[in-house]
């Protein structure tokens, strides 16, 4: 019997019977690690653990603490479900069954399902596990794999192979009387899945195309914990709560239309005051901090973009381009060119600087229609966006002065899950990144040393700068566990350049200013989603649609809540009325679902002596107040941001 | 010898000799017809006075009154201008010389001219007026005028006759030693030429093609009394001073960038705090009175300018359209069917409307990039726009709302120069108006009674009407002497059908809403270049970019005057600072130069009794005040929108 020399993750080696396989192997390491494992790797590639070693190699086990391993978990449950509907109904056919995100689906043919049946198919897919049937890997020619799936008259298989090159070699997979064409590797046999759940069912074609046949798609979850699961569909139930779409919808905050397009949102009133509250508090806070700003068209000639560089490098996140008189004009995609060009109108000198230049710039990229989403992933938006362009010298300052304002904001907004990641070039990317050595040692430099001046704790990513300088980004988590960037500071050595952009100097010379790019809210697009999620739709006073809702009893108080509502509306509070003839438990049920920070409840005793009974969100039955200490109340709350 | 009959303007008829010219008739008629007489026509057809009257007709004479006479006098002295010109420099060649409005040009290859030399020019045009010559016409073949003009070697003529039919009988115009080839008609003789001056040069090309020959074009203005003339001039300086052009570039309130494209100015910030003002101003306003401001997007799915009729009726108008996965978009021309998707997001009962939906629209529409002009005639715009969705019968209510804004808010901007117009349909014009007599004559007749039950005064015009239905406009005057609408109110029957609006009745049943399109402030181009206009440049307090300028005496005051500076903006005033090292006197008269309505002047005296010297606009030195009394006084002039 041969020895062969097997070398693992750790580097060191050890020597085993030839023909041993993965498993066992394991089992020589630890019984532990025998337990755990559900798929190893050979000289890096993945395998079955029923793999057996022949010769020399390095081989790596996979647990379901590793990616790779839950991806095989899942995978082989996606199996598991194919094989326990088709011994329910075994007229269903196959399509394509692969691992997403959190878990996996399968398309399938020939059936209606119902999510009524999903228990069944669930029992179905135990009893199998408790058979614990082996799964076992077959290679197969391609004219082998053809004929078997005609015999079975699998029709999405035998289009899929033959879609194939004649000489590739492909794999069977079966487990009992299933047998499925698939690249694997699986887990060595059905008893290894053990916590899973079918979580819904949505229509889809064979191919993603509409004018093929349409399947139906069911998704499942897979863990290997039963509190795992749990935990996950805490999230998701968290997630669909917190979730800015259907928010957005039942507090009529934003819509879409079909007939408008996918990825283009409209801000209904509620939202549209939203917005406008959020704009007029960073326009008024960015020019009393020393920003200008200003208003430039949402297009330009295409040759802007030829002298940023966007045309040629990103021109695929672009709308395409309009011909007006022999000229290309072509939907911005980003507001720095036009900052430039407002730069360019004056001359400048050194005592000028820093001069920045803000904007709500709306902008244009180019998504798919499929990938839009609510607020979070559109195709037009508009960023709270500004160019600082300052002398070498002022970089540090103004960084951290951007940094500062970031901080604030965040305060004012209550916005509290966030860190910040500096990012740097990846030194060895001589093609993504400007060459400029010194530069980039500098100005990564100037960007840490502003962070640890102001005590700020961040984290070093190197590779994530953007083409031309270093970035602070702030992070945030989604609802649904997206991680995003809602901030950004951006250095920038290229674009002063290629616009040739000048101040004199103390020496009476012509020199480069620096940019600095920094977005504080983000898009206000984005920013509405993520602040829906945060709040999850109770807004604070300040920025809530409707801020008072003023609700009669009788209708013999309407006068006076009409005056109540001028009194109101004078000082600039938003204020709804409902004075419909209804009981007031349900008008407050009905303020209580639409989030309404306070309610002023209005009935004889309070019409006759001037007073309101005041309800705080959250907080039920205040009392009654003297009108007039109502509405300071009120007043009090907007101004501290409550 | 013969006598014909000749038909006068007045309807009357005259007995006169065979052969008598036109202005021997006037001569018959009274001595001062044929003294002011320039021009005149046979039935219909202009005509020299010089043509002999051979048999009955119609004829009509002209004075400079009419407008025929005017051209004429104009066009005559073009060809005076070319034959002076020729007389100076004789290797000029002439390309074209067509009447204006309020002059004439000539466009001339062969030599480079210099605003220098129009003295020398009219001087010699004066020669040529005391001469008297005679301007005699001659019809003359194609062939003929080929061979005359190429003997001369004016190739400009040639290529213009080569491209005529051949059977076309031209007309060559002779005086002295002066032809040209020229429609006509002219004035009899170089006499009646008296009162004319030379404006500017520019460059042309040849046929207006930038490939053809460059050549100078003189521009020219002519009148029939020198007081007409300096009324003229008066006048242009009159529009120079006022022009918002002008102004726009001395204030930094926008600017053009060739890079981005003609028709899309940018907005500077002086230009975007203005703007900003307007734009709170009338949102809050527009709040207050009920309307909903939402944010739509600046573009659509083709298909809803389909559903519109814009894409039919108003193409040519809009940009071309942009194609994103297989499906076209286009930049909105309009906002109305993007609000009438907000107004179908939800189920509407006849106790919710009138709606009001409003926004500051951004729009694109076609204009040529030789049309765009300042701020004035844009290619990009945000209109201050609403969409009444009302019943019937709330139409005469919400329409004199609307009104009542209008003065509302004309009165807040001191814009008194204006006259309402009421737009009815031409009742012959069975192509362009929507069919349903009965509702036009209903819809007309509740727009005049309503302004009659507010006491305003206006013009009925027939045929000025939308094709959906009437209007109310408001027409103001621009510095150039333009008339344009600054406001509309406009009824629709067509939208509401097309988009299939409803609500639900009192009878439980759908209904079709009435929609009423208004805009008050027009766009905020349109508007800003207008306000710059009327006011000079000098904005009221309230709107003004800088609303208060600190200027400081000396150095040692630079701690207070910042003081000053922050006590300014804390309550939200707009401040810039002065404290250069630069005498007062220079500062007062560049902060008079741009503008600014209040000067604060610091010197040692005023720091030390917490003061500062008030200089207001116009008015000059008001004496030292107390900073509270003088914030509290700049306060109030906001607030009174003095």
């Amino acid at each position: 019997m041969s020895v062969v020399q097997v070398k693992l993750k750790d580097g060191s080696v050890r020597e085993v019977e030839s023909g041993i396989n993965l498993r066992d192997l394991a089992g020589q390491i630890s019984s532990r690690l025998k337990r755990d494992s559900v798929v190893g790797s050979v000289n890096g590639e993945l395998t079955e653990l029923t793999t057996p070693i022949m010769e020399d190699c390095a081989i790596e086990l996979f647990t379901t603490e590793d990616e790779a391993g839950m991806e095989v978990l899942r995978h082989s449950t996606a199996h598991l479900m194919a094989q326990a509907i088709q011994r329910l109904w075994p007229d269903v056919k196959l399509a394509i069954g692969p691992v997403i995100q959190d878990g996996f689906y399968y398309d399938m043919a020939g059936r209606t399902f119902s999510s009524d049946e999903f228990e069944q198919i669930e029992q179905e897919m135990a009893k199998i596990v408790k058979e614990n049937v082996k799964i076992e890997r077959q290679e197969i020619s391609r004219d082998e794999a053809l004929a078997f799936f005609k015999e079975r008259d699998d029709k999405y298989k035998v289009e899929i192979i033959e879609d194939l090159p004649d000489e590739e070699t492909l794999t069977l997979y079966t487990q009992g009387e299933f047998t499925d064409l698939c690249r694997g590797p699986h887990v060595p046999s059905t008893g290894y899945l053990k916590v899973f759940k079918l979580m819904s069912l949505s229509a889809a074609y064979w191919r993603g195309d509409a004018k093929n046949d349409s399947l139906t798609r069911i998704y499942g979850t897979a863990w290997t914990k039963k509190k795992d699961l749990n935990d996950y569909l805490e999230r998701l139930e968290e997630a669909r709560r917190r979730d800015h779409r259907r928010i957005g919808r039942e507090m009529k905050i934003f819509a879409n239309a079909p007939e408008v397009g996918a990825g283009f949102p409209l801000w209904l009133p509620n939202g549209a005051k939203i917005r406008r509250t959020l704009e007029r508090y960073i326009v008024d806070l960015e020019e009393s901090l020393g920003y200008h700003h200003v208003y430039t068209p949402v297009l330009a000639n295409a040759d802007l973009y030829r002298i940023s560089g966007h045309w040629d490098h990103y021109q695929e996140d672009m709308f395409p381009p309009m011909e007006l008189d022999n000229e290309q004009f072509v939907l911005r995609p980003m507001n720095c060119p036009h900052h430039m060009m407002v730069y360019k109108q004056d001359k400048h000198s050194y005592r000028d600087l820093p001069i920045r230049i803000a904007e709500l710039g709306m902008m244009h990229r180019y998504e798919a229609s499929g990938a839009v989403s609510g607020l979070q992933r559109v195709r037009a938006m508009t960023l709270n966006d500004a160019h600082i362009f300052c002398r070498p010298d002022q970089i540090q300052e103004e960084f951290s002065r951007a940094v500062e304002l970031i901080e604030r904001a965040y305060k004012d907004l209550n916005i509290t899950d966030y860190w910040f990641r500096l990012s740097y070039r990846d030194p060895e990317d001589k093609e993504k990144y400007v060459q400029n050595d010194e530069l980039w040692e500098l100005a990564q430099k100037m960007l840490k040393d502003a962070m640890d001046t102001m005590g700020l704790p961040y984290k070093e990513v190197e590779g994530e700068a953007a083409f031309y300088g270093p970035k602070l980004d702030v992070q945030v988590k989604t609802a649904i566990g997206h991680d995003e960037t809602l901030s950004t500071v951006q250095l920038d050595f290229l674009l002063p350049e290629r616009f040739e952009l000048e101040y004199i100097g103390e020496d009476d010379r012509p020199h480069r200013p620096v940019v600095i790019h920094r977005g504080i809210l983000s898009t206000m697009e984005r920013l509405t989603a993520y602040l829906i999620e945060v709040y999850e739709g109770r807004f604070p006073v300040w920025l809530a649609p409707a801020q008072v809702k003023v609700l009669t009893i009788t209708s013999d108080v309407d006068a006076y809540a009409a005056e109540v509502v001028q009194q109101l509306k004078r000082v600039g509070i938003r204020v709804e009325l409902d004075d419909r003839n209804e009981k007031i438990g349900y008008k407050i049920r009905q303020a209580q679902l639409e989030k309404v920070p306070y309610m002023a409840v209005i009935g004889r005793a309070e019409a006759e002596n001037g007073q309101v009974a005041v309800r705080k969100r959250g907080e039920g039955d205040q009392g009654a107040l003297a009108t007039q200490d109502f509405v300071n109340q009120v007043l009090d709350a907007i101004d501290s941001k409550q």
